[in-house]
């Protein structure tokens, strides 16, 4: 395996992540060009050995991958648009948060002017990249994803999911729809708890280590969901997940009940659909089935 | 720190829940007596040494502690009531769900007729009581849990949380509030993936050890609830919390927005509140002020 650190390196956007990422490319010894449209971003990774470049066509001269990590999906192509011709031939790395049809939209753009383009999502916190726990999520141009692998992995594990430009995108933000629904079931509880006198930090450690370990039941209920019979024996009912405690002992303690009530609601849908019998990972069904 | 095992035990209850706590006594070699209101429940448990009996009347006779887990609150009473006058001096270890209220209301019953009342709430699914990882919670009476102490960690690590009989159910119905949201958190993940041919088991290999990491930030968020102060630096604003994309992302793939969308409402409340430039956990106060 390479370890690469003679290729030069772009990283355009020095947000939080983007100037983790290019810290982490600068503390392997990659020579790394950033950019940043507001100056004043690049001090730290300067003293450390990157060059600052003025505009986004002088970071990308020196050649190599191109790192984008901007704002959002119209600032790529506000940075990208007019740089097409010169990055023809070359590969792009985007690991901007967007949609799966907006990555896909790039990828199609890419193709269109030549450019191996490969999409990722970061799963990880800046103060993670680099150590152990992060992972990032590729999918698109194989060839980039392994020309490039040994520097996709400085910044932490790398998967790739295919060729089709949207995947990654895709498992990104169905993974951070479960961390983001988490922190609010998290904070729910804290809020429950608070009235009584037990500070967040206290119910924090409770909370951690039980939900790491419910973790563990995710597997069980994929099972059922891959098997599409929710009538398998042993599972606990819709019927008998009835949130009515909880919720009244939300209401007890004068909580917002937007968090219980919205699992309620799935809960809910099936049993009104005459599934009461039938296990809780039937709520599958009343999220995939919108209509 | 004695083993006790020659102390007689009731179980009255045997659900699911109730079979597996009896299980456990009867393990360690604990003299117990069992009752169900409908028969055919008690076969393994005699098998093993338990003494099945044929009311809840007989079922106490043998003395000792009184360990109820039934239905919900309503059974509690009708199978308790009738029994007050026996049970009067004696001790009664209840582990059926029900909400602080509730607990409080069994509490003052049991207080009005001379019985030591320790609620407790099972972190824990049926299958995980005695082994590793099993968490109950007590509250209510401080002598029963001292006196029954031993027992009571046959069947998992158990934590008191002082004489309100009602703080067990409380932190209980928090923490099952946080699994609940959290389970329907990752179904939301699945479902988004599904349409792209994903399995959901694929998907639970990626999203348990995410999930499980991401508890490592309660502890942080709580930090910040606990301060008081949002405005602390270096945390995620809840502006750029939007949740724009993951949403786009879901209905892109055709699934119901529940889950996200309530994660959402909750950050729009205080951004139009002012406060888009605070941090996540700002959401605390979404959800601690229903008003």
């Amino acid at each position: 395996m390479t370890t690469e650190t003679n290729t030069p390196v772009t990283v355009l956007g020095l947000g939080a992540m983007g100037t983790a990422l290019a810290g982490a490319l600068v503390g392997a010894g990659h020579r790394t060009t950033v950019w940043n449209r507001s100056p004043g971003r690049a001090g730290a990774l300067v003293a450390g050995g990157a060059v600052a470049a003025g505009t986004a066509a002088e970071a990308i001269r020196p050649g190599g991958p191109v790192v984008v990590c901007l704002l959002d999906h119209a600032s790529v192509h506000e940075v990208l648009d007019p740089l097409a011709g010169e990055l023809s031939g070359r590969a792009v790395v985007n690991l901007t948060t967007h949609s799966p049809a907006q990555s896909r939209e790039l990828g199609a753009w890419a193709a269109a002017h030549g450019i191996a383009y490969l999409d990722g999502g970061i799963m990880a916190v800046p103060a993670m990249i680099g150590g152990p726990g992060a992972a990032l999520l590729y999918s698109g141009s194989a060839p980039v994803f392994e020309e490039h692998r040994a520097l996709l992995e400085l910044w932490g594990d790398a998967t790739y999911f295919g060729d089709d430009a949207g995947m990654a995108s895709l498992y990104d933000l169905a993974l951070l729809a479960g961390m983001y629904v988490m922190f609010a079931g998290f904070l729910h509880g804290a809020a429950m708890v608070a009235p009584a006198g037990v500070r967040a930090t206290d119910f924090a450690a409770l909370a951690a280590p039980w939900l790491s370990a419910m973790t563990g039941g995710f597997q069980g209920y994929a099972e059922i969901v891959d098997g599409g019979d929710y009538t398998v024996p042993g599972q606990q009912s819709l019927e008998f997940s009835d949130l009515g405690d909880i919720l009244a002992a939300g209401a007890e303690q004068g909580v917002a009940d937007d968090a219980v009530a919205m699992v309620q609601r799935l809960i809910r849908r099936q049993i009104d659909a005459g599934h009461g019998k039938e296990g809780f990972a039937r709520i599958f069904e009343s999220i995939r089935n919108s209509a």
